[in-house]
């Protein structure tokens, strides 16, 4: 079991913290956006005697609210064909472990978000990469790249709209094109849709819009970001197929139940004002352009451009960038603060990519994120294992 | 993967009430019992913005306070010796993960929890079942059949105390016992001990208080029975093996937090006054009783007097208790009530037995524990399924 390429760090955050450095993080998508206060609210309010254990698959009158969500999203799904789980990682880790066999392989597009690795482990499945490519900003790799990946063991195909780490977000051909694929192959596509709401060049597609791939489609989402809510560990498992929504039971049923109190936070979000996501959306493009442009003003650096979600991937003119990002912890600061990156490697399985490259969350306001760009510039012209 | 056999019920259940029987449910272990409003406050009045993840460790100020409440019950750890899981669940997970390599084996005596082999599956380890009996209360097998059962895979042995399905409590010695195995053989035990304050008959021994078996034991524990706060999903990791926690902790950084606001639940359930389970043991202690007594008057019926816990477990005059238990949901009320229970072959890892007997929760109070008493009477005399 790998440890955690992002939270690997956090010792040496401690110890810059302890010694008076401010850290500005950029390293984690852990928004500062507020938790919309009818949500909290709704479990401040709420009259309980005994918290119980939900239903396995999560409170129905949740499920049901639920399936007005997606339908507000074009997603036409029944209470019956929902999970609630501990977080989107449970969805993932469900959607691993009901429809996959150990030595069945997966196919993800990297870089990809480093816990799927995780989770293919504990599963005993095997992530057979395919490279997206920083210059092409990380768009669909091409057909023949699946095609060449693709052998008997191949089960499913990962795809994370809008992606962490790169922020890319699929436009609805390419999503088409992964449509053709599974048809084609007869594989899962495993949605991962945590940041559906935050597209900023364009609409989104999500994988249960695809017509004709409803049995093939597992939708694995997650309350965390959307509604800023990352501390209630509430997500939901999405399937049209019935088969492997009652394998993914028997997984739900060994844990008994699904957290109470987030649920009905989850609950009251539904109900938010149909304009609730323009604010959030206005203020995460705000911080994307502020991000962006000074990524791509500092020399030798290059941003493309993300599309949606709150990540950016910038190419550094550095030797290393777990070493980058450590030194920026351990042996530098700029007025008394420094930044903390995610180094890319973490977001590769293919050993030796991304060792220029580095994740930033911007989940900081625009002051902070300049603040923050203000380090990471000066970080750059101090770092020793400076390349040109 | 297995259903779960307490849970694959649910349907007959729900379908009996569409129908308006009114069920008993003495077949999980969801009590009645009120959450400590002392408990329900503090997630009510804390005064968060933002749901943020918490470390994946647990918040700090909680296993802090932990280490307080364990040295209430006598155990000596320290924060940095607690991983805060989601659930009990989580922390068996953990512990099969952590410690165990796909096809080791552990050692459980059946019955037992059943939960433990969905849990074993996913971890790809073998459980081999060690054999306790109704005849004498399920009390530890004798320490030949442990060493009969051992084998170069054995690599730990779990024990639940006091004991689920059984309510058995373990003495001071059977443990001696237990540690004696895992020394000799180099063993981990992992100790569930989610029942630690409800013992009626005697003190508990927690795998904690073996002098020399520190580096041997995980203790698996969680708040959801101690402060009827089942839905929170919170529970520990405890060990003072650093190599183990240290294992332990690249799980809990793939699933990246456990929920937050039932930590804060937690957080103060440790000051509740040094009383507060007082009332909660002698309510339960008057279901035991009721209960236990009740079914020993009924003929052909035998329930040995559970030490600790909320379950018991009885022997009845019928063929297969699955069919039972079915049939008093679809086939069987009286006075327009039912009551569901739970089983026992689910319990047994052993194919073909407990075929006869069912564990009941105490979870109701002694009234409603008296009316499904009456149930179960009459049941039993018109089951076309009974035996001499």
């Amino acid at each position: 079991m790998p440890a955690s390429p992002i939270r690997k760090l956090v010792p040496y955050a401690e110890a810059a913290k302890k010694k008076g450095v401010k850290v500005y993080h950029l390293n984690i998508g852990q928004p500062d956006i507020e938790t919309p206060q009818a949500c909290l609210d709704a479990v401040r309010n709420h009259q309980m005697r005994v918290l119980e254990y939900s239903h396995s698959a999560g409170n129905e009158s949740y499920r049901k609210k639920l399936v007005e969500y997606y339908a507000k999203n074009n997603i036409q799904v029944g209470a019956n064909d929902i999970i609630i789980t501990t977080g989107g990682s449970e969805a993932i880790l469900f959607g691993f472990m009901a429809c996959l066999d150990a030595g069945d392989e997966v196919i993800i597009p990297e870089p990809f978000y480093a816990n799927y690795n995780g989770f293919a482990i504990q599963a005993d499945v095997t992530v057979v990469p395919i490279r997206s490519n920083i210059e092409s900003g990380f768009a669909l790799p091409p057909i023949e790249d699946f095609e060449k990946a693709i052998t008997p063991k191949t089960k499913a195909i990962v795809v994370c709209n809008p992606n962490n780490p790169t922020g890319y977000l699929y436009s609805a051909s390419e999503m088409e094109t992964l449509k053709e694929i599974v048809l084609k192959h007869d594989l899962f596509l495993f949605a991962d849709e945590a940041y559906r709401e935050f597209c900023y060049d364009g609409n989104h597609t999500s994988a249960m819009h695809l017509k004709g791939a409803e049995q093939h489609v597992v939708l694995m989402d997650t309350i965390s970001k959307r509604y800023s809510a990352c501390g209630g560990r509430i997500g939901a498992f999405v399937t049209h197929n019935r088969e492997v929504l009652n394998a993914a039971m028997k997984f739900a049923q060994a844990r008994l139940s699904p957290p109470y109190y987030a649920q009905i936070l989850g609950e009251a979000a539904v109900d938010l004002p149909d304009n609730y996501f323009d604010s959030t959306r206005n203020e995460y493009k705000l911080r994307r352009d502020t991000l962006v442009n000074r990524l791509n003003q500092m020399p030798g650096v290059f941003c493309p451009n993300p599309g949606g979600a709150f990540y950016a991937m910038a190419k550094l003119p550095i030797d290393d960038c777990d070493h980058f990002c450590q030194w920026l912890l351990e042996s530098f600061s700029h007025n008394g603060a420094t930044v903390m990156l995610a180094p890319a490697t973490g977001f590769y399985s293919s050993p030796g990519l991304g060792k220029q490259e580095v994740r930033l969350a911007y989940v900081l306001n625009a002051d902070a994120i300049n603040q923050a760009m203000d380090c990471l510039e000066t970080a750059l012209q101090q770092y020793p294992g400076r390349t040109n």
